[in-house]
């Protein structure tokens, strides 16, 4: 295949006239797809159905998990969801069915009374940053932008984000107060963090005192292939060695490992950082619903639980980011319309079509009823400066219509390309 | 029985060595016993067990309970829960498990963005004040001391909060910006709040502009006896009578119908605010446990589902009630050493001791092996002016516990008293 860009105009405009009538045959289809969101399929929803069968109610410890009480999570559920974090039982509290609620009330801490060791709220001090690696996740955005902190965005490469940029920026700014990081199968582009970018993080030395590294680790098992599954160093350990422990908050949550809306969600941090969340957690709550808790343990026995799930997953998810993978290269390898890279694990591709071209990419998509993630979505403020990001989510749709949508999503990226090389 | 202010000093230390001979006994006894928190017992944790055979996933409107989204709550929670608010289902969303968490979340909008029609955060304004009607729930003053609001107390009587008080302040002062209420079965003093006192509610004209009334009903259907169930009326009705919808969020949870730990809550509210509210929650999370939800919805079936769950707990609390009853009024009627209401539903009797004696009763309780609510717990900052109130919440214990920690509580209560007499 040769490059559009070495097209001439004529080669071009008969192109772009074939493709628009490939198109018109797409549009007739009246294709209804959602390709938008990060979903499980109703097949990965029911791996774990066995699990609604459980109806222990008694923790190890004797406690009735039915009643009020332990607002750090029943000690067994700790210990599954501190091996998921990669975190002592000790450094890990359990949450209601969402991550994304821990980090923002983290967040909320922060702004509202401070985070742990920390002189001033957020809310009191002048002016808030935080470094958003792009593309990244939107609801880190949102919340971000919720608490009218300014966000810089930070370049990745393929082992993480720009370590330069992150050093100049946390160690010499002391508005700089958070970073947020999707360290494995990152969120959007499926990178995972090189060792040295987790020992460059671990070793910052923030010009702030409050300053925090949100390390969500939402795809820590989310291998497409088990024996294939990339390998994260694991940061606490690493901010152990340097003493920067205090620095870092990490996430998890079962969300796609059990049920999307009705998993176990986990944080894990110093002592001091979560004794000070403990007692924000202690007036908002009395504790999370601990019977979810104990199906989850009682089900999933151990971290090799989870990974023996997680491979009943991998076996549903590997084909569809295979086909993806496979019509990607198919149809735009050699045309400079796009890239992207091979991902071993987590929910997404991320697809650069040529500069300017993702907007148009996509309205055309959805013109012909195939509805993506937003252009943007995956930067700050929803603006890619680039125009360049479309994320790919191959998890909801079945194998059939998945295949639809990625040939045409390549068709359009192929249209827009055109569109552009002939200004039209 | 004479009132002890009526006895002599030789009387009353006879009395006290009496007494304290008696409570010795009990000392010698080694008793363990927890009254300290309205928790259910065992035996009402097991009424609703069947629910958790349940293991449907599809909600009426066809959704996949399992997966993320909708935010608000499926419809037909939402349905239930309204009805359990009083509110209509457009008027209701479903939270968590913790009606206490919306609660927090509806206060830190206020801090953190302000209120629906708010000029300005409450965080950013130079002094914010809270109504605390007292006694009251000590949880509630804890989320108000937590955003470091000033709290003045409201004195109640049988009829609920001194509305003349009410109204002088918020229709005067823009600084009051809540009030803290639990209109039906009081926490912890049992009462229910009047009509009249609802209407005056309705009416109030704050001088505030981002004034709310937290109605936190948290024991709406839980009588003691359904044929002889108080009636409150609906304030939301009330409100939209007066123009003043915007002022009242109203919150319920089933923690004390089906789990105390694993419920399911909600909030009712007019349309603006719940839209701002959503705004919030669709910033932390991507929705609620819906299984749990659907769940409660298939056991429940209907309003009257619940109703007659709540004849079961009452069956099994009413006993329980009757025998405090029954134990203060043989113990202390006569004896001027205390005053309590007699109650038609909730989980708490307030009993009021002697000015100056509730530490020194508790202190003698816990001595003893008893453990009750620490003395304060029901003001603003712990603080009982008249060292007064105790709350007893006979929910928990054994009938055999109970009756035990009755007495001794009786004989505590006395004993106190005696000791304040003889200036001891």
């Amino acid at each position: 295949m040769m490059s559009y860009t070495e097209l001439s105009k004529a080669e071009l405009s008969a192109l772009y006239e074939k493709l628009n009538s490939e198109y018109k045959e797409y549009c007739g289809k009246n294709l209804k797809l959602d390709m938008s969101r990060g979903k499980p399929s109703p097949e990965q929803l029911d791996i774990c159905m066995e699990m609604l069968d459980i109806k222990d109610v008694y923790a190890e410890n004797g406690m009735d998990t039915r009643n009020y009480g332990l607002l750090e999570g029943i000690p067994e559920a700790r210990k599954l969801m501190g091996d998921l974090l990669g975190m002592k039982m000790e450094n890990t509290i359990i949450g209601g069915n969402s991550s994304l609620n821990m980090m923002f009330d983290a967040v909320a801490l922060g702004f509202t009374h401070g985070v742990y060791g920390a002189k001033l709220p957020w809310s009191k001090q002048e002016k808030i940053k935080f470094l958003c690696p792009v593309p990244g996740y939107d609801r880190h955005f949102r919340i971000t932008e919720f608490f009218g902190f300014e966000m810089i965005t930070i370049p990745m490469d393929e082992n993480g984000p720009d370590m330069n940029k992150v050093e100049e920026l946390v160690n010499n700014d002391p508005a700089v107060k958070g970073i947020w990081c999707v360290p494995k199968y990152s969120n959007p582009s499926g990178i995972t963090y090189s060792d040295e970018v987790v020992k460059r993080f671990a070793a910052l030395k923030p010009a702030a005192d409050d300053f925090r590294i949100f390390w969500d680790n939402a795809y820590a098992i989310h291998f497409l292939d088990r024996n294939d599954d990339d390998k994260l160093l694991n940061i606490y350990d690493e901010c152990v060695k340097n003493g920067t422990e205090d620095m870092v908050y990490i996430f998890a949550s079962t969300s796609k490992i059990s049920f999307a809306g009705a998993g176990v969600a986990a944080m894990g941090a110093s002592k001091g950082n979560l004794d000070l969340l403990s007692k924000q957690e202690g007036v908002k709550t009395i504790g999370s619903d601990k019977i979810n808790q104990l199906r989850h343990v009682k089900y999933y026995k151990d971290y090799e639980g989870l990974l023996s799930c997680m491979e009943k997953h991998a076996k549903i998810m590997k084909p569809k980011f295979d086909m993806v993978l496979k019509t990607l290269d198919e149809e735009l390898s050699g045309t400079g319309t796009g890239t992207w890279n091979s991902v071993k694990g987590g929910y997404f591709i991320a697809l650069d079509t040529m500069e300017g071209c993702a907007k148009r990419t996509l309205e055309l998509c959805k013109s012909a009823g195939v509805v993506m993630t937003p252009a943007g979505a995956t930067y700050p403020y929803g603006n890619d400066f680039k125009d360049s990001t479309i994320r790919i989510a191959p998890s909801y749709p079945s194998p059939a219509e998945l295949e639809v949508a990625a040939k045409l999503l390549c068709l359009c990226v192929k249209i827009a390309a055109v569109e552009k090389l002939l200004n039209k």
